[in-house]
This record gives structure tokens, sequence and C-alpha cells, in this order.
């Protein structure tokens, strides 16, 4: 099967960042076969021609940690200290999670973020009462591509404990595929939430099955002081005398690392999560991800939760990604818009081990995105397109979302999920739970 | 005329910010004259019942700092220094305006603040060309509330300034009104782009005219630097002894105070206009909202121009406002939502002189904005409103906006003004400009 889609403004995000003021790319399957400045002229035989006249097309937005099963938790317990939120809001809430539940949360989303231009996730969630196949499915069959990993905590009895890992090595064997649509890694809370045992038992799952490893670090000033106390170790030295940068491992946040840390993450492959919201609205601070960058670090963009943000709208956190960088360092020159919407594409990607998604490129998966500008007073004068998709758009103007070749999202409407179904058992799930 | 509005979660914004869960509102004519909780059931005679079953119903938001000629500039010269930004993109291509051209740029903005929810703003114009009557007319026909206020500069002759100050006398005579839908302000551009004798006068013609003044001031740490070697002050000390604080004066900005600054603004009673993205973006740093609240000064949101934004999207900028509280002062619990709702509404309308406006409470103007959350994944659950608006909703969201009684837009359609023709035109006009 052969699609090509024509007479669009393509902002390819390859390596010189070109945008085809006219030009039309090819589809064959799930990859694409062409991208070309101009009108539709290929000699190739096309089974549909899809117009795209006045829109904007560009790579799918890739959003690098969150936790879809907590979509429900939106607007619970906002503006407050991060330990009574946990304590008091999200873990007596979570603890009363069904299956059912977890489904509904995960569909809430899985819609969302399909709506607003995401195309790929990293997840990781708190397996409460919930079978890792379950969630898989459901994500499968929304359409979109991802990482979901199962969440290692040092909770419970030594025997649960032990069954947690035991269920983590079924689930990577089952699940961690390269260049698949759905993988997953291994994912060891924190070094605050996990015992020294099972961030070595992580460790050893990962590169026993070369797995990538996903893991909240650097967090807060507490968590370092915290750590420092109980280990004599920051966290990031922490977890590796733990064996946790064995393998490449995302770490989410990265808010409080030292120049040293950075040199020994790039050194190590390792690949940064940046929250913007998620920091702010959790008083946990900036991450000066300009250092990051300069030290060579992959950083990807990520919304965490709805419960610390509260969208899953990646364009607006990676606008937020770049204003805050300018005004940490008082510089308007930091993170101009080709850099920041590559962090947010192919550069989260890659830090998620997803080496052919993220750019519109030959030989890429076809996942990408369109907004039309045209009846949209916030995207005129319609021209500047880069500027625009970073410092103005936002999720609400996608119109159409294709991955792995497939229209999931087509002018607005999402074809995988059923949106009615999904806002009424959301509500309904949400009601009991708070009931 | 009487019109009930029925069946609405209604954010009043009242002195205990309550949210009426099933309410209805009466508006005569252009004031609201019954807010209640329940089922409409009022003995009050109406001509027209709207049921917003369904719909969240909230004040218009109020941006007290902006430039709405330079809408057509959106997107010229991102990531750049602010002196480089200016005398090669801004003003080259401002000098270049013709009336037609700063119409067409107006309508666009005016298209985007009322689409996206603001029914109330306040405006500096570069007067480059432009005759404020025409100004003045064309946002009257969008049907806004606002001020609109001329920029001084001591730019160009002697003869030049002498006539611009004898302009502003003029409108300021002329269209300085309490309690009307347009007003105006005195408007002397800044410390560093105005002369002590343009201060001085501008402080004058406030005086004599029971007119507020509107500043930027305290914008970046250069500015402090370059106003202390030139004056042996810092600007608000500055600004002071050339008369500025004698009237209600609203500044723009306030990134670079002390505690000193602070108490002085409060005692003078003057107002801040914070700008968060435009601070961000330009590099210029984060203003202390929280330690001005501490202070008793009253603050407002605001969007500044698209040209340092690049949207006028209130919802944007009132999220990003608590958010960057939060991460400054390390403190989650900064800004809560009933806060800064109360900025970008209430607050806001009160530091630019408006008493009437920013809460749905018996007396006060009906200007007020709805949201459907129904389809919306991301306002999903719906029950959390009041945390929804702040962290989760954006002006595309809006769907109806009422000013002063009249239905400016209703269900995203805006009444007043042609959005094609003020699409198309715009368009055209930044073509020719930047050719």
């Amino acid at each position: 099967m052969k699609t090509a889609y024509v007479n669009a403004t393509i902002v390819t995000l390859n390596e010189n960042n070109d945008v085809l003021k006219n030009g039309y790319m090819i589809v064959e399957n799930d990859k694409l076969i062409e991208v070309q400045q101009g009108e539709f002229s290929s000699t190739t035989q096309v089974d549909e021609v899809i117009d795209l006249r006045g829109k904007w097309v560009l790579p799918g937005l890739v959003n690098v940690h969150t936790h879809v099963l907590m979509t429900i938790l939106r607007g619970i317990g906002d503006d407050m200290l991060l330990k009574p939120w946990l304590e008091t809001k999200i873990w007596p809430l979570e603890s009363q999670y069904t299956p059912a539940l977890a489904v509904a949360s995960t569909e809430l989303g899985l819609l969302e973020m399909v709506k607003s231009g995401t195309t790929t996730f990293n997840d990781m969630f708190n397996p409460i009462g919930i079978d890792q196949d379950m969630i898989m499915e459901t994500v499968a069959k929304s359409g979109m591509r991802a990482a979901i990993s199962r969440t290692l905590f040092s909770f419970g009895t030594e025997e649960e404990q032990r069954q947690a890992v035991v269920n983590i090595e079924k689930y990577v064997k089952r699940y961690n595929k390269e260049d698949s649509m759905l993988t997953t890694m291994v994912a060891p809370h924190s070094p605050y939430a996990c015992s020294r045992e099972m961030l070595e038992e992580s460790a050893r799952i990962a590169v026993e099955n070369n797995a990538m490893v996903h893991i909240h670090l650097s967090e807060t000033e507490r968590e370092v002081r915290d750590i420092e106390q109980q280990y004599g170790m920051r966290p990031v030295d922490y977890v590796a005398s733990c064996g946790i940068f064995k393998q490449p491992t995302l770490i989410a946040h990265g808010v409080v690392l030292n120049d040293e840390e950075r040199v020994f993450l790039a050194a190590h492959d390792a690949r940064v999560g940046h929250n913007p919201n998620s920091n702010l609205k959790l008083g946990s601070g900036i991450a000066d991800v300009r250092a990051m960058l300069e030290h060579g670090i992959k950083v990807g963009i990520a919304t965490d939760s709805v419960a610390s943000n509260n969208n899953l709208d990646m364009f607006e956190e990676l606008r937020i990604a770049a204003l805050l960088q300018k005004g940490m360092h008082k510089d308007a020159t930091t993170l101009p818009v080709g850099t920041v919407l590559s962090l947010a594409t192919k550069v989260g990607a890659q830090a998620i081990g997803m080496k052919q998604v993220g750019s519109l490129e030959v030989g890429m998966y076809a996942d990408f995105i369109t907004i039309d500008p045209s009846n949209k007073p916030h995207l005129q004068p319609a021209e500047e397109v880069m500027s625009h998709l970073v410092y103005a758009a936002s999720g609400k103007d996608v119109s159409d979302v294709v991955i792995n070749g497939k229209q999931v999202v087509w002018n607005g409407e999402c074809k995988t999920l059923d949106e009615e179904r999904i806002i009424f058992e959301a509500t309904r799930f949400k009601r009991s739970l708070v009931q």
C-alpha cells in the first residue's frame, strides 16, 4: 500500500531542519519512501493521493516520561507540597484502582495524547492490581507507539518484592523488542523508593535482556540531600554503584545535577527526560537543559502525569521548555526553535531507543501530524511555521495524526478510540473513586 | 432587555471564590442583576432564556499590558537578543506601518484575543503614522473593553516631541473617561526611551486630567544598571522623581525590583502588569509576584505583544504565572488556583482602574466567557473546574464570549469581526511589509 500526501508545508526536522514550503511525502505501509520539495510529480505508482493543501506537516511529538494510568486523577490535589500530595491524595486513590478503572484512565490519556499530536510515549505505571498485558493491549488498540514499563518499588513484604522482580523479568522478556510499536524498559521507581537490592536486580535484568532503564532521578534538592545522608553519595553516583548505567538509561527530571554528574551521564550514554511543567508545579525547580546539551546528553521533552501538569499537551511542554531556558540563563538565543522541536521529536525518540522515529526523512517510520492554520488567528500571518509551532501553537490545533502509516486521527476525529465512551467511563470511574 | 443564562457551572470569583455547580445569571442590558445557585426560578421577567447546560462560565479575562498593533509581526525575529531584535527587526518594520496596515494588524489581535476569552485589555501603541481615533474606532467595532494609549517617546526633533505631547494631551482629554467601554492612559514608554522632561510632562498631563499612567519599568537588569549610571537612581526612584506616581500607575514588568521598591510601589498604589512569557522569551528573568502580593501590590497578568510571546492566550499566561512562582520559590503552594484566576480577572481589572469588571456578582458588568468541556479529553474528568481552568485549559477551549451584555463570540464564531477578511488582509499586509 502506497499513499502520497501532497501540497503540504513539510517541517522535516532533518539534519538541516529543512522546511519544504510545498512538498509531498510517499508512505509505503509503515515507512516514508519519498520526501520531496515541489508539486507531486513522482514516478512511483501510488494507491492513494491525499491533498494536504494549506496544512503544515511535522513529525509526531514524542513524550519521553509520563504515567498514563494516572489521567483520571487530573486536578485532584493541586497547589500542595509533594509529601502530603502523595500521601493524602495520589497513593490512597491509586491503591483503590481496579483493572477496569486502570483501562479507562489509560484510554483517556491515550485519547488526549493522540488528539494533541503525540505519537510516541514512554510510560511508567504503578502496578497496583494491574496486569501489564492489559495495558499493552489497551495501548495497542490506540495505534500509538510506546514503551510501557511496570514500576518497581520496595514496598510490601520481602516475598511481594521478590514476586515483583519475577514479574518484571517475565514482562521484559515478553515485551522488550527493538524496532517494535510497543516495547518495555526496566523501571525501578527511584533511589528513594527502591532498596539497593532492587536497584541491583533492575540492573541485572536490564543487562541480561539488553533492555533500557527508566528511573526518576535527581528531581529535588531534598532527594539529593536524603540520598547523600543515607548512602554517602549523590543520587547519580549511588544508582551507578548499583549498576544502573550499564545499560542505556532514561532518567526523568535531572533538575538537581552538577557538572561532574553531567559529564558522567554523557559518558555513560544516559538520557534525560525534561518535565518543565511538572518540575515547576511541584516546586522542584528548573533543570538546566542548556548545560545538558552542551555536555552532549540527549534530552527529550515530557509532560509527566496529568496529576502534576495538568494536561498532556506536548506543544505547551516544548514551548515552556524553550522559554524557561531563556529566562533561566537570561539569554534569548538559548534553545532556539529548531533545537527545541528536535528535542520534542527525534532527539526524544533516540533518548528512548527509537532510532527511526522523529523526523520526516526517507526510511523513517511514517509518524506525522498536521495543523491547518487557515482559520486560526493565533497562527496568522502563517508564514513563520517553525516559530508558530514552538511559540504559538497548541495540541488543540492538530488536525490529523498518522502513526506507523495509519491514520489514527483525521480532521480532529480519533479513528481508533471511542471518544464519547471513554469520557463517559472516565467520569463514572473517577466519581466512584473519589467517593 | 433582560437575558437569563441558566444551567451553568458558574465560577464567580467573588470574595469566597464560590463555584455555583448549577446556577443562573440574569443580565439586564450591560450588567449582572442576579447570580444564583440552583435551577432558574427567578421571579424577574426576562426577555430571553439561554441554556448553558454542561458549560463552565467565568469572568472574561483581563490582559493588562499588550501592544495589539504589533500582531502582524508574530514570529518575526525569535530567539534574538533584545537590542538587535528591536533595531534590525521590530523598529524598521514598524517604521513602515501605514494606517491601513495598523488597522489590519489591530483587527487580527482583537480577533485572537476575543476568541480566546479576553474581554478587556490595556494597550500601548507605537504612534508612527497612526491616528488614535482610528484605533479607538477599530476597537469599538470589536465590542471589547479597553484602555488604549498612544506611546510617548523622546525620539525625533524637539518640535516633534513637543507635538507628541500636545497630541497626547488632546487624546487624554477626549478619551479618558471612567466607567466607559473605551478609555485611555498617559503612556510614556519607559525611563530609557523618554527624557526627564517628557516624563515630567506625562506626570503633569496625568495629574491635570486625573488619568492613569502606563509605563514599562524595571524590565531588565540592564535597564536598572543604565538608569542608575545615567541618573544616580534606580528606575522606580527616578520616574518617581519626575512625578510619575502622583497618579495611579500601571508598570509593565517589574522583573527587577527590591523590597524597598515594592514597599514604595504599594504605598503609592502603583500596580504591576506581569508578563511571564515575554519576560522569559526575551531573557529578562522572572518577576517575583509572590513578593509583590505580600506587599499588597495589585498584580494583573498580561501577554505583552505577540512579537515576544507569541500568542495572546491569557489561559496560557495565567498558567505559566502560577507555575513560575512555584518553581521560583520551590513551593508548590504558591499562587494557588483561586489567586491566579483573580489576578487574571478582577485584580487585573482593578489594576487598570476598572472596578466593575472581573467577577460574576450583582452590579458588575456582564463580561463573561464559557467553556464546554464535554468533548475535550484534556478537561476530563470535568469536575475540578477551577483546577482545569488554571492547569489544563487554553484559549482554544472558549465557546462563548459576552462583553457588556452583548454576545461577541457565540459557539466559537465571532459576531463583531469578519474572521476570513481579517486573516486575508493581515497576511497580505505582512507580505508587503517583509518584502
